[in-house]
């Protein structure tokens, strides 16, 4: 072994460990923090976190990495070893772009358009939060100006969450699968509407997450490693080797909410929980990108968790939790029920079908924000007419509307796409697996996960982030990343449910 | 101001977020964390207390202290700033003093004992043990000599606890307090038993944990800076300005643990809100000493909880709670069953009148053991003889005698003397605060608590680690710690218990 890549990976755990501290002060604000300590919880997050830029971005690791860099190309392509340099130098490079006034300029007019928005969006008054908006967008830009020279500025804010993707291949990719879902939607809406009233009767939240426990403990959730936990924006958290949480919110007058969202937090665990204890420590120890997480979580969630084979085991023993709400509903019921197509407003409630269009618009306003194709002030007029292009619905106001996410006023522009990417490459990937496991459909309607979770583990969760996200589709798929699988699955299932 | 102190402070503040990040890992480790995330929980808090080491032991803070030494000797005595650079050097200097070598050598043979203890506590075999108390003796003494000279080699390692106390003043005190007790229980043993076995019923642990918020509210408690949590060895953790926690074992068969546990651990985080926003991020913002740490949580534990002005304003509402077990239960009864007196083998159960005794016990060990008085393998039947010494009871095995406790297999000699130390205070403080407060216990049977609440903020809480235990005990009380008031309190109150 080599001296120097010791010495790299001793300073890679300490960050790694200063992460997992972050991790966890996260994990507590969130779900257990008494509202009292969240200005000092700020000030200690901001230590740590200023303590893992600092040594980050020391000289010391540029040197080691420098002098690693011939070293780890003639290691095995497939190594932990070289991954780990060419990963290491690419976020060295990324942080070590961006001036120390400059990170402080934009943490602090992040911090004042978020505490803005949040204002702006409870009053549906857009004009407290446009000056901030103009100020995001300028700090963004000039964000993106460290890391001239570039095809596109979104292609720099692109690869923070996706390594190696280009805003011209999402595009055309999006192009693609817009096209056919909008078409889709068109045609379910000339069709009878399926009823789901069922699912919004009462249901205890104590019984709630007996189901939710029951299905992800099925999946492969091992909860010696994790647990579950209320919030207000679910998410998925990997704490440190073997303790990967989930959250969740429940409605007790509506199943889907934790139902579902469950599934989608187990599925990102899930993930976490299967890269191997030899990455702990290391830069590798993640998944690969927000896309390819998105595709874990959105798999368990919908390929799965709104499929037909799943409710055909899961089903009688959900009835068997809410026999009054259940106990007349039959199967074929249910499982139009949970996969009724409705356009609608909000794109953290929109069905599987309608998605994506959510996630477009957002794409292509802020490309169009960049390039200076209309002005912060237009910003919602352009979203209720793009709005009503793809969906056919109008806001009310503007909390309905260009407030409703929390990204913009956080600067985290290039983060939308992944989760419409994560619907396309789930897809993709499930062509795959149904070729590798013939028998999935039946194995699923036994309840019996093992074959998927392994395929699952071997082919994806094993690998961390040793692979960027083109990479790993190829080599699962063999081919680049497409639509052609997605844009099938969703025609196929809905054509059946809405009789097209 | 001085430049060189805001240097010192701007280091001081990291460092205390340093520690707070420890903090929530350790309350998150013992209330939450699934039990797969330990191995890396334990490396994540190694690598935050060797940043926190090497950066308060580095030349820079030594260069600032040496600065700042005739600068803060001009300053006021009772300024945060003076204290400051007090408190720092004292602590720096004990810090240095230990070569990184042998911060090593010990946290790997503690660890090493620690692990034996457990296996030999659960097998009640001292035997598995012996070879490592010998590595925990010697390596305490190493210790010690890096601090030479002394007068006591305990002088060093009471000072970790208690800093500016010596051995020579804790024995003297023990001394006189010991003898009282010890002839106190003896005349108890002779008078009939009270009767407590009304404590035993079910207590629905839900309705224990209403009855335990109510109460600790009315304390002074917030819980909008707190929570309450399940662990398995209670504790108080202070997690950041305006985040303190406590934390509790129920038991449904018993009414003591959780109640008087919670008391005690509210005592504690009553202590640390008490301390101002000013003092947050700097080396004074903690309780000044274990010792007086416990003098609080004691103080409203029993100088309050078990009293009877406090029952009689919450006897009522707690029978409400418990009616099939208390209703026919009278106040009186209810009273003497609390604080019921029987000599017993376990520390952590002790009653109010027993309790000092076990403390004391295990001081004098400490203290021989140091000395050579006699060897490691001779410890349990000196354990055991003297047991019987001071309480009339003989342990079955070695688990119920020298193996209960954690603190040695932790290397934590020299932490004991606290709890006793804390009863002696406390008592010490309520004797002022009687005088101050003509109305105490009539306010107390109103379930008013803001008095006394107030009193403690503005004498004790408020000053942090401001002054040095004795100090603070000289300021309060106008006299150096004594245990008069103690013995006084005892007397009295066990005397009208037991018709002596």
């Amino acid at each position: 072994m080599n001296e120097k890549y010791d010495q790299l990976q001793t300073i890679l755990t300490e960050l790694a460990h200063l992460e997992k501290a972050v991790g966890v002060l996260g994990w507590d604000r969130n779900t257990k923090m008494p509202k009292g300590g969240a200005k000092a919880r700020a000030e200690v997050v901001a230590t740590l976190n200023r303590l893992h830029h600092e040594r980050f971005t020391s000289d010391e690791v540029g040197k080691l990495l420098e002098a690693l860099e011939p070293w780890a190309a003639d290691q095995d392509a497939d190594s932990a070893e070289r991954r780990t340099v060419e990963y290491t130098q690419w976020a060295y490079e990324r942080q070590t772009k961006l001036p120390a006034d400059f990170v402080v300029e934009r943490t602090k007019k992040l911090s004042a358009a978020n505490q803005a928005w949040q204002t702006a969006r409870q009053e549906a008054d857009y004009t407290q939060f446009a000056p901030h908006m103009e100020n995001v967008l300028d700090i963004t830009l000039r964000l993106a100006d460290f890391f001239k020279p570039y095809d596109h500025p979104y292609d720099v804010l692109l690869n923070q969450y996706e390594r190696g993707m280009s805003t011209q291949q999402v595009q055309t990719l999006f192009d693609f699968v817009r096209g056919h879902q909008v078409e889709l939607i068109a045609a379910i809406a000339e069709q009878p509407q399926v009823d789901n009233s069922f699912l919004h009767l009462h249901y205890p939240i104590d019984k709630q997450l007996k189901a939710g426990e029951e299905i992800v403990r099925a999946f492969g959730y091992d909860f010696n490693q994790g647990r579950q936990d209320e919030t207000t924006h679910p998410f998925a958290a990997n704490l440190g080797y073997g303790d990967q949480r989930i959250t969740y919110r429940a409605d007790e007058h509506f199943l889907n909410p934790y139902l579902f969202a469950i599934m989608h937090e187990a599925g990102h665990a899930m993930y976490e929980q299967g890269i191997p204890e030899a990455l702990w420590g290391g830069i590798l120890y993640r998944g690969t990108s927000s896309g390819v997480h998105e595709s874990q979580s959105r798999l368990w969630e919908n390929l799965v968790g709104r499929s037909k084979p799943f409710w055909a085991w899961y089903y009688p023993r959900l009835q068997a939790h809410f026999p009054e709400n259940l106990g007349n509903v039959s199967l074929d019921d249910f499982y139009k029920g949970v996969n009724r197509v409705a356009p609608s407003l909000i794109r953290v409630e929109a069905d599987e079908a309608t998605y994506n269009l959510h996630i477009m618009l957002r794409m292509e306003i802020e490309i169009a924000l960049l390039g200076g194709e209309f002005t912060v002030a237009e910003l919602p007029e352009v979203w209720n007419e793009r709005i009503h292009k793809y969906l056919g619905v109008t806001p009310e106001d503007d909390a309905q509307g260009v407030l409703q996410d929390v990204h913009w006023s956080w600067g985290l522009y290039g983060q939308f796409p992944a989760y419409a990417l994560g619907n396309i490459i789930g897809a993709q990937f499930w062509g795959h697996i149904e070729k590798a496991l013939p028998d999935l459909d039946a194995h699923i309607a036994k309840g019996d996960f093992k074959p998927l979770h392994g395929w699952l583990v071997d082919n994806i969760y094993q690998h961390g982030r040793k692979y960027p996200p083109g990479e790993l589709i190829e080599r699962i798929s063999g081919e680049r990343l497409n639509g052609d699988a997605y844009v099938a699955y969703l025609k196929n299932k809905f054509g059946a449910i809405y009789d097209l």
